[in-house]
């Protein structure tokens, strides 16, 4: 594909001006949004004003006066048309892991008479660590966590399964699951359905309600831009609500939490799944982020993200810079998320040797490297450039070189 | 006491200079330092820092570069010194309420045989509410939460109790708990102790491995002043770290979080209670908050503070203020954390009167006026002060116009 083309697709992009609404640095290639998203202008705004205003100034009373006491709920709803769910259904609190701790114990309260778990080897493995601290302390005493391949999860659907916990996006090879068909073939079958959003919300258009989706946590730090460790989001089903009672029962999702009753009442609606005091801070800093969401069709931002990962497969594929890689993820664009995972046993090295070339990319133990295509602040001539760069990292084998070759993963 | 006097203690303080380590709003007397501690500038520069360099510069490869992996134990090593832990016993995560039921779980999966959790009937509610939470999920299906008076606590000590779960310094009243004679008492009848130190951390000298405690939490936002909602820590004695199993089994808490593994195996010593990504921004905040503690003597903040207090009542006894309130803390200074809670049935419309005179004060329901003295930088002319303004509303009855007695509190 030519350079000229390349501009075409800049000058023709929808999304060409938000990149101005995002903090980026010079010269840089960013493509692990989908691990942390980049800074929006308006979130350092936010943190500024958070800190010397609202913290600096107005103290304590900003629980009132700047309704920090209503920003999970603020937050949720500001994520909710992007999740494809109607009012009421969504808010922002505590971690991912912490927040399918307390689904998947609500969901398992509703199933009385079904005890395991199933979800995917492959799935994130965080998901599934939560899933076994659970397990060891539920009260049935008998919870099984079933863990089975992709090809074999509709298999694998029986009676027996009380909840089914599933990743949307895969984190590491961006396949999509077919939120809509699982759903409903576990619905046959009396199952509760989790889904992980974590690589979706705000990278594919989602539509839990229309999904009819029971429960789903996502993050507020990958494609939502929140800034690092940003808290996480739940969605509960409106049905589901009132019959909801989970574990981690703090006071900020009490009833009355400033009545200070010694005994645990649960909020109404979604309030029902807060606990401890949340992190204003990170919290308000996500709201502020969000605005760039602002009026945007999840489907031109789907539509651009394709065409960016179609790009670099192009790109590639002229240089014959791929040839060492296998391709982990589908190659159809519709059927993976906002991302590529290339396979290749020297994948740490090579993301070395990108990262030192200013393109940032990931590394997924044990062997792929990652590329995230955030449509918001991506412009395909980056595209173009990160592959010319890693043409010349596999062209001149300059990830053999002894300082990445020995370099070690730390974390 | 004379307003030379007053002159004289502040300017005999010790701890005088650390004011001018805060941003403190002008003319503004602010008594309510511990619900949300006041803003350091410490802390401004490194929320502008961590937004503008380490997220929008240099984003996701600061997780090694500015150590954003590191810093739960970072954090968690700069508080324990305050707390008397010695390395390798604390780490910041999550808020108390959820750290709090990784403690409460992980203490009863060392008590095998017993199934009760005896705590405090004006304890903080929230700690109650959590243990309520645990008991509803926990696998031995027989949880009991017993509650009992202050003054019944020891009796209420026996082997059916697996965990005493008491806050230190009682956040309504003030009143102190004898740590070291609980915690003896607690173990002599195969006791495990779970202190809660919101009140108490950067407040009150502790000695947890000298009391031989076992397990604590504590607040970030109080008087460590890391901001609002800012994360919790979590104290654990090296003798119970290899025994431990809590349920929010996080990625972070495992031994390679980066590894993804299939199956959970939990780090070394503090780690394991780590769970999701933590909220960056919130702890970077709090960890440069801390700053003002360096080389700090407990013992010299912890003689101020009751200074402050008593200075306090003795002016409002030469004013007479106090005619219409019951002293709910105890009289004696030692007895009390650094805070009075002062009862009257209007206490809500008083609290109201003085936040419109500048001076912040807290409502705790239903009758509670609640004084908080932050002695890093509190002056002893701001109590003098304080005491004038709370002499005039009670004076003039300015807490019954109408605006004030028909305010409701909502939240």
């Amino acid at each position: 594909m030519s350079p000229d083309h390349v501009r075409k697709l800049d000058r023709l992009d929808p999304l060409a001006g938000k990149r101005d609404l995002f903090v980026l640095p010079e010269g840089l290639i960013y493509l692990d949004g989908n691990s942390l998203g980049a800074l929006p202008v308006a979130a350092q705004q936010r943190a500024a004003e958070i800190v010397a205003q609202q913290w600096g100034q107005d103290l304590v009373k900003s629980w009132n006066t700047h309704a920090w006491i209503d920003l999970p709920v603020k937050v949720g709803e500001k994520i909710a048309p992007m999740l494809g769910a109607a009012v009421g259904q969504v808010i922002c609190c505590d971690s991912i892991s912490v927040n399918l701790f307390k689904l998947l114990a609500a969901a398992l309260q509703m199933q009385t008479d079904r005890h395991v778990i199933l979800s995917q080897e492959d799935n994130f493995p965080a998901d599934l660590y939560i899933a076994e601290g659970l397990g060891r302390i539920s009260a049935s005493g008998t919870l099984e966590l079933k863990l089975v391949e992709d090809n074999g999860i509709e298999e694998a659907m029986d009676e027996s399964v009380a909840v089914l916990m599933l990743t949307h996006v895969n984190y590491k090879s961006g396949k999509i699951h077919d939120m809509r068909r699982l759903t409903q073939l576990a619905h046959d079958k009396g199952i509760l359905v989790v889904w992980d959003l974590a690589h979706s919300a705000g990278a594919v258009p989602l539509a839990l309600d229309d999904c009819h989706v029971d429960f789903a946590v996502g993050c507020g730090y990958k494609y939502l831009n929140g800034g690092p460790g940003s808290p996480a989001f739940i969605y509960a089903a409106k049905r589901h609500q009132d019959r909801i009672r989970q574990p981690l029962s703090g006071w900020m999702g009490h009833a009355a939490p400033f009545a200070f009753d010694t005994q645990y009442l649960a909020a109404q609606g979604m309030r029902q799944f807060l606990c401890g005091t949340p992190p204003i801070l990170s919290m308000g800093v996500l709201d502020a982020a969000l605005d760039v969401f602002e009026g945007l069709d999840m489907q031109v931002l789907r539509d651009k993200s394709r065409q960016l990962g179609e790009l670099f497969l192009e790109q590639a594929a002229d240089t014959g810079c791929l040839a060492e890689f296998e391709l982990v993820s589908p190659t159809d664009s519709t059927q993976r998320g906002s991302q590529l995972a290339l396979g290749h046993p020297r994948a740490f090295a090579i993301c070395q040797a990108l990262i030192d070339r200013g393109v940032i990319a990931d590394f997924r133990a044990p062997d792929v490297l990652r590329l995230g295509f955030a449509p918001l602040y991506l412009r395909y001539r980056d595209i173009a450039r990160s592959v010319e760069i890693l043409a010349d990292v596999m062209a001149g084998k300059i990830y053999q070189e002894e300082k990445y070759s020995k370099r070690q993963k730390v974390t």
